[in-house]
């Protein structure tokens, strides 16, 4: 279910009898002192993953990076502007429409990468209109981020109470530690966080938010809660592509 | 060694010593009716990471899209336009130079992107120039694609001479093999290729090699090949990047 | 408080007092067979006099057109492409900065424009530290769309119900017959609406509502209802954007 | 005759009897001490509506915010760059031809969006005949400027001679003041203008012409000039339109 | 006088005597069945070196393709879109702008250069004072048409009256017949033109003026004539120049 | 065989016998403190025109700018950025594939131009390809560099050995000085150049290479040794060209 293990014959093959196709987006960015540059991309990737696993459905690789402007005061935080990225979930998009995938789901690490995102879904619906692509009247993409779901929320809030916050989160930093075991080494008792509040520029993010979390705790996460996020997660978006891929 | 796995403070204590960093860059496309559509990824994040273990120097994530325009007419392709990915790679840089990165050492594993990743550092020379930048005086990038090491090269002339072709190369499945055991069962033996020439657009490119090699013998390549010139390509490019990190 | 009714000298003389901005956007696309194409830039329009007169806060004039490329199946829609938006809003954005407005509040009349605004704000926070303004450190942008305000939300719940719907809703149209009687005249029963759901591309959108409206019954709608939805809006994005404006 | 009080099946119905439609662009900058800084927009709306009126086309509403990069040295000014004007007209041109509309007649009032409404002509015509609309055959632009009719330019030079000027000229101050009656009371004498001459970047802008007029006197102004400059526009603009819709 | 035969090194001297710098811009599109399509390049450059050469200034090399987008229906056009000649006359007037050159003088052969042109100084100058280039304060650029000039208008229509028209003209093919006598060879009598009328896009160009001529009779130019209206030209523009460089 | 003085109708007729063309690139910028500043765009123009002649092929006007960033640091210098040229070209691809022109030879002199050539060949052949150009399935492009033919670099290796260094090549010089005599009177005996090296920004190629010149002395350069060049670069191309036209 990995694309990127698949040959082109393989793919001609699957087309035949699936037009959907998961593609991850993740972020390169700062998750506080402890948390790690690619929590984003990792958990989507995983999330992807294990959603196209359970339902049977590809998963492109993992576009590693979005639009995190607001970490540059950060170091290591590696960013695309949002018209960049607009400009990359396009391309992608309709490399994959002329290849005559329908349904495109687009599974997301980052809440930064959300308006982008639908942006780019906008002027990729317009190419495939004008190009007049055999695909075009059935083309439809839908972008979830994995944090967002209900189940997940909800199990975040039940363990962390206020202190999953909004960055940095302790759910996100579990599920690293699931799927990285020697994240754990990096675990410590951090001061208590800045309170989360607004998002502007860098300069002001770092100077909010000091050491880039957002009122949350993430020492409070463990690696068998990351399995439990990526269990949850993956539950309710199988659901959702299932029925993505139904619909008429 | 790989950033991702790194949290900002790490990365800012790294900088107080090296100012170094390999960005890998790959792409996701055919490669012969039984090469992994990854291959170009997986090569380059592969030496990347082998070459930053060595000279002890930090890895971005893989950028896994690339330029592969003329390789569409392959269900399976995900292609960025040149314009996106000179932008891509221009804002990557960028975000690296404003934390204080001054040698950015870009493995590539895909031909297709070299003019547009040379455009790009063009690019992003100026910017930083422009916004001047405190790491203006000294931010240099250098691209360097692991198949055209000369040592890698003379190698796989010497064991699959001409049938080692120009796409879909024994060498770089060879390398895939070696990463991901499973796919020596996609491996068995192919028609004699179409012999190697020019590319222009993907549906030219389709009807000339039909099943998208070009001119190789892909059958030919076995894991401890892949073993081989992975450590070729280690050797020579952790030698140029540490030269390219001494550099005045 | 209409900026355009304002000249150059008696908006330095504000500045010296205040230095927020309200920016209204809206959108010109179809809105069901009864609704006015300008309803969402003229209820923008209202809401955002309305909050600059009760705030004494300055309000620009109004962009007319945004992002509504899914309405396009409808003639009389007049729509951005988003990457155009994104660089309208910036510019605009660009410009009260280099004033020395610290504070812009981006009063929405539509949901489609949600996504690129957001996006624009983050281009242009970059812009405005790329150049170094004099307001850099402390220039903050805020979208509110009126018809996400809580209070207005229950009250158009409270009203309509389910038949609320999600475009052409009675709550909207409501507000424009408040705003422009004559629009009364076209008010009539309607059939039942086509269930509201998701939006991909225009074409799909003319299929799937093939009146424009989503789920709504525009019918219900009436004057004196819009007079009370303003009247909430306004309250509400009055307090939101004093609180913005004291926002440290 | 306003599109934004039409509905979308009112244009449906319009469009099988006229294919042409108003499009007034104005700007929002600075129009001297006394000037409203909407001048442009109202004036051009003001003009488009009169004309859509005598002539029985429809109008749609007011791009409020041009290309005024000149004048972002006076505070309020707010300025589209010439790039993205362009692509704002591109925009709406295409929405409009893919409805049908064969005749846009630009109303324009501001001398500096002259040069980029023509250069988003030429590109707009380019995008219809690439995508081959069915409208490509006879689709038209056609650009005026209501400060430069004859009938208005001598109107203005017989009643204000040289101290018309040429920019925050004492005709257009009118149309403002016939528009919008408050505005009289910022009318006050002025010292002696700067002499009118070339027009660079911002900051020459204002050191040439330190009060933001060009040589003019718009203390000059009276409501009633502006009635008859409103006239005088309509008339000549009227039978402009006729024409351009009678062309075969 | 040509930068082009110059070393840097004679530019650095030069920039200590002059800050002002020619630059031609022409097009390469149909003339009619007997012009030439290089026309607008050859009589812009022809009139630059002459101006250069009279003022003693600097004449950058030709940018021989302009906008001609609306003459793409006859064979041998090549034209750059708007966008396009916008960033390339940005680019070079910011190369210019970076050594030291305070006056760019842009002498223009093709009418549909016109708009682009004057929206690209407008960039210009954003981009000169956004870089804070040290130049910033007295960087000005000026476009002038040669055909545009008063004498030279007066002298065509006094030798060739109504049949000068628009597109084609006598007045330019003379310019190269005096510069290319062989293109005499190429000229012999016509039919009556298409009178002159509007622009609007390729195709219908083609049908409005099926030979490329707008109410033209090239047949009308003679060598000599050529070299009046150069002289002319070089006469008027040479007093321009000087003019704008005394410019304080 | 120069296509600037053809007129339309030639061009059309010549397309019914032969649908190739040749687009020389050159570049505005230092060539060491004796080298002509336009010496890119001579030599590539000269080799044009020779090719053209011996083929039997148009040539077009040559593009004087290219790609120079790194050349910025010296006076004169005149450069696109990656992304203008990119551009550029496409547009210029695009004009002659309407027209049916399937084989643009590119001809160019400037190393710095080729990435973004290639680039934009790329995104031409895919514009191309979305508007189905009835030359769509036959529409090739090709790159050359006059200086990289084998036999001129052979010569160049066999008359300056290493002291042809990489930049303001004797070979290049030794072009112009036959091509414009005058420019012998500017050679002079210079110092030992600095070493030819890495290219990165125009701040550090100044400091690397002080003069200009990368390595090389161009004081080697005669002009007869220019006329062998040309004839070799001629010889070479020529054939090159006959076969890419013969290409099925
Ligand atoms: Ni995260
Ligand atoms: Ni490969
Ligand atoms: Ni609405
Ligand atoms: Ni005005
Ligand atoms: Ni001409
Ligand atoms: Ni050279």
């Amino acid at each position: 279910y990995r694309l990127d293990l698949c040959t082109w014959a393989e793919v001609e093959q699957y087309l035949t009898k699936c037009k959907g196709i998961i593609l991850p987006i993740g972020s390169t960015e700062q998750h506080g002192p402890t948390g790690a540059i690619g929590t984003d991309a990792l958990t989507a990737e995983a999330v992807a993953l294990e959603v196209g696993k359970r339902a049977g459905v590809l998963v492109a690789p993992t576009q590693a990076y979005g639009m995190a402007e607001h970490h540059l005061g950060f170091p290591g935080t590696m960013s695309l502007q949002s018209s960049t990225l607009l400009n990359v979930v396009h391309d992608l998009l309709l490399s994959l429409a002329r290849h005559g995938f329908e349904r495109v789901f687009v599974v997301n690490g980052h809440g930064g990468n959300i308006a982008t995102v639908k942006a780019a879904f906008s002027q990729a619906y317009k190419t495939v209109l004008n190009l007049k692509l055999p695909v075009a009247a059935g083309f439809r993409c839908k972008l979830v981020s994995w944090f967002m779901v209900p189940d997940v929320f909800k199990e975040a809030k039940a363990r962390y109470g206020n202190l999953e916050g909004q960055h940095a989160t302790p759910s996100e930093i579990a599920v690293t530690l699931f799927l990285e075991p020697n994240l754990q080494s990096k675990q410590r008792q951090l001061p208590e966080p800045a309170p989360a509040g607004p998002i502007y520029d860098y300069q002001d993010f770092r100077q909010r938010y000091p050491d880039g979390r957002m009122g949350s705790d993430p020492f409070l996460a463990k690696p068998d809660h990351g399995e439990i996020f990526l269990d949850k997660a993956a539950i309710a978006l199988t659901e959702d592509l299932l029925n993505f891929l139904k619909e008429l």
